[in-house]
């Protein structure tokens, strides 16, 4: 019996009329025959009204606490969504983690899927209900809530996919797909109907918006073809879908992508020496802290220069973190800029296409936009630039690229 | 060491401002080296919106999603209460039902905490933590949220103080105390300072709506010693304290009640038999319908009629469960009318001054408001009215009994 997982985001549940009709999408799956398990985000605006409310009780909340209580966010719309498709006469069960058992790891706000048990959910698939469970949350050992960090009910869909062998995990978003570039800011941006998870991870890893990185990295990983596309789509549109391997006609490039929420680090003169980056970049992992690119350079006196980014929020965390390591290992100083926007390129042919990041190089600086970073990827270039420079850059590199 | 259970309803946890306030009675409490565990009601007006919400979807909504959907509204305020007493220096953490392994029992909407795991709260206090437990909400066996019924918050505190053997358990709602009459309605009632559990048991069943009946009956079972007062009452406030033995001093009454929640249905011309209350009412109790007043009376041709008060949202329900049996028992038909309200006396030395009731009754007739039932029990009197009569009944006993 075909199997499919279906997530719903903040805007697909975002009030009754759009629940009823996400509700409704449920019900013509399983008219089809198939089997449906359900994922939902917290309703649009609600974890940020969450989150609001814990600062103004608390200038640092937290972890434990912040997580407990924006887990209630998902509980309160997989309740809802239940009670809709009750009132269609789909029988079905909400299930907050500690229910199904969906243990997680790691910091309260950024956990990572351990186990999910699925006798519960089997069982319901048998008996006909539909299991709606609530995204981006979990438990760890000891009980405590913990989050999956944003866009993590994604995560959640595709660990259910793997973990019940789903035939198909979609994504129900509010755009249709996966485009070149971000439609709200491209209007000439096209949409993919296939891309393979690596094309699309290095995109979501680059900043588009459509998936969170590690639900790809976790599709790829267990195979779980993974099909983005709109709640509000028409009849039959059949969005993006991610297959494995990549289609036949190898294109050069898929797509730009705009990451408008970095930082920029660089520890500078730091004694050329083994595990360097290990020294320095160990207690930035433990302390949380997600270090997207790494750029080492040599300077002068056989010295080098580590250059990094890491998401705008973690900033300070990031250099009070490094300010040891970096002193212990005899670096000459450390040095940040807060605003920064992260472009890159993706595609399976950029490698063999030299050409193109030539092109991306002229382009900036035809702009009077100045590079600060560049890192290159087997599938992927990214620069850093001024976050105010960043959608302009966006516009002309989606032009001169010809998409 | 002495232990307190603060309990602080939905009116004290009703913004961020309140919460702090409440936070910093707890401050207070623990300052005099006192370990408390603090429960807490959903924001006011939470469960409310959330109800509305579900039946925005469900015209008649499955009570496992709507209970799942109802203890966000505590989950969120024990989250926020935690965060409050975190950012006054006072470390906390906030448990759902399932953490602290709350079993409870019986229908979603209506069920009985059977146990509470006492362990991690008791690991807590030893590290100097102040656990914020939900209010409202336990699990069941199948593991499903199941909630208490409204004032189910009480409940909680109380029971966790007996299975904790607490030293007090404190109610801390918008009122100072218990009342002669509710103060809203009579601006001349006067408050207790202290009353007897069998007097504030009766009170609260005659629908006094400072504690709710369930937890001061458990109250009274652990000799748990309750505490009533004011979230925002002057310093030194003491509120109204329930005690075992009575005071020495009996007074004839303590107070009237009036609840505007009641239907009254009838069972007519009931041939007499033997366990004639058991083949009605069992079904009732079996459906989750709380039974309040049982009044038989002798009918023509050796029949009996048997009165009932349930509660109104109940009403339709209770029919439904009624019609079978009273068929099979041979009754003549049974007639309900739902706008009903009750009004009760109570007090310890009611049986031994009989003239209360006669003035109660006299009292009735010379407002020209009908009594439809009266029920007599050890410590208290009630009567049913027409709902509009409620409040002028109330104002005219409360005058005439010199409270």
């Amino acid at each position: 019996m075909t199997l499919r997982v279906l997530k719903f985001g903040g805007t697909s549940v975002g009030d009754p009329d759009r629940i009823r009709h996400a509700a409704s999408l449920v019900a013509e799956h399983q008219a089809t025959g198939a089997q449906v398990i359900v994922v939902v985000s917290a309703q649009a605006g609600e974890t940020d009204r969450l989150i609001g409310l814990a600062h103004l009780l608390s200038s640092d909340p937290d972890p434990r606490e912040l997580a407990a209580l924006l887990v209630t966010g998902e509980q309160a719309s997989a309740a809802l969504f239940a009670l809709a498709l009750g009132a269609q006469g789909i029988r079905s069960r909400s299930y907050s983690a500690w229910q199904i058992g969906l243990l997680a790891e790691g910091a309260s706000d950024q956990a990572r899927i351990r186990t999910i048990e699925a006798r519960r959910l089997r069982a319901d698939l048998k008996q006909g209900f539909v299991p709606v469970v609530c995204g981006f949350q979990g438990i760890n050992r000891r009980g405590d809530y913990v989050t999956l960090g944003r866009g993590g009910s994604d995560t959640t869909a595709v660990a259910l996919a793997a973990a019940l062998e789903a035939d198909e995990c979609q994504i129900y978003t509010d755009v249709d797909g996966v485009y070149t570039a971000d439609p709200r800011l491209i209007r000439t941006a096209r949409r993919h109907e296939a891309l393979s998870y690596p094309e699309m991870l290095e995109f979501a890893a680059g900043g588009a918006k459509v998936l969170e990185r590690r639900s790809v990295e976790l599709a790829g990983r267990h195979r779980v073809p993974l099909r983005v596309l709109s709640s509000v789509g028409r009849p039959g549109d059949r969005g993006t879908h991610f297959i494995e391997p990549p289609p036949e006609a190898v294109r050069a490039l898929c797509g730009v992508a705009l990451s408008r929420n970095e930082a920029e680090i660089t520890v500078l003169g730091i004694p050329e020496q083994p595990a360097l980056a290990a020294i320095l970049l160990g207690p930035l992992s433990a302390g949380g802290v997600e270090i997207d690119l790494i750029v080492q350079n040599r300077a002068r006196d056989g010295r080098v220069d580590l250059g990094l980014t890491v998401p705008r929020p973690t900033l300070d965390r990031a250099l009070a973190l490094l300010g040891e390591p970096a002193g212990a290992i005899g670096a000459e100083g450390v040095i940040s800029t807060r605003d920064i926007a992260k472009l890159s390129i993706v595609g399976l042919g950029l490698k063999s296409r030299p050409e193109l990041i030539a092109r991306l190089l002229s382009t900036l600086a035809a702009e009077r936009i100045s590079v600060r970073m560049m890192a290159t990827a087997e599938i992927k270039v990214s620069v850093t630039l001024p976050d105010e420079d960043g959608e302009r850059a966006l516009v002309a590199i989606h032009r001169a690229l010809e998409f």
